[in-house]
């Protein structure tokens, strides 16, 4: 596999890793997509402490009203997140 | 950084190593999204050789209609090929 087919695979292992560990082996429910986010990225996102960003990101992806953040919903914070850094980087790369 | 940071970096520095070769370097042309798909994911997609496919392809990804693929439109290609690779490791799993 090249290094792209890689990450891709890597994406998916570190979301399985957290849905596997409670309830719906498929899904991630807050507490579990919290901890992947403190866990998973010490470098690009501030650790979350309070429950209301956790309330408020959950809500914002959870396109489908489960309650819990399917593949494909995981898939739209990874997009976001990959666009915020290609921006910093863009805009660091502009100085 | 963590595997998973490292694994959205790699996203980015491929997408720039195409996007930078011609014309706009923030974006990709056809041609370079054409080269980029066939380089660089030896073993979840196909080689791309005819045009139709090329065509219809950007015409999905280009929701600017610029004629070319920007990284949020790419992170669309991104997440569709994740999306179908997971749903294959999934369906796997279960047999």
């Amino acid at each position: 596999m090249s290094d792209l087919e890689n990450s891709l695979a890597t994406i998916i292992e570190v979301f399985h890793k957290y849905s596997e560990k409670e309830g719906d082996k498929h899904k991630l429910k807050k507490s579990e997509l919290k901890d992947l986010i403190n866990n998973e990225f010490p470098s690009f996102i501030e650790q979350v402490k309070d429950q209301a960003t956790m309330d408020s990101l959950m809500e914002s992806l959870d396109t489908d009203g489960d309650s819990e953040c399917d593949f494909q919903e995981f898939m739209t914070f990874i997009t976001m997140v990959t666009v915020c850094c290609h921006e910093f980087f863009e805009h660091h790369e502009d100085e």
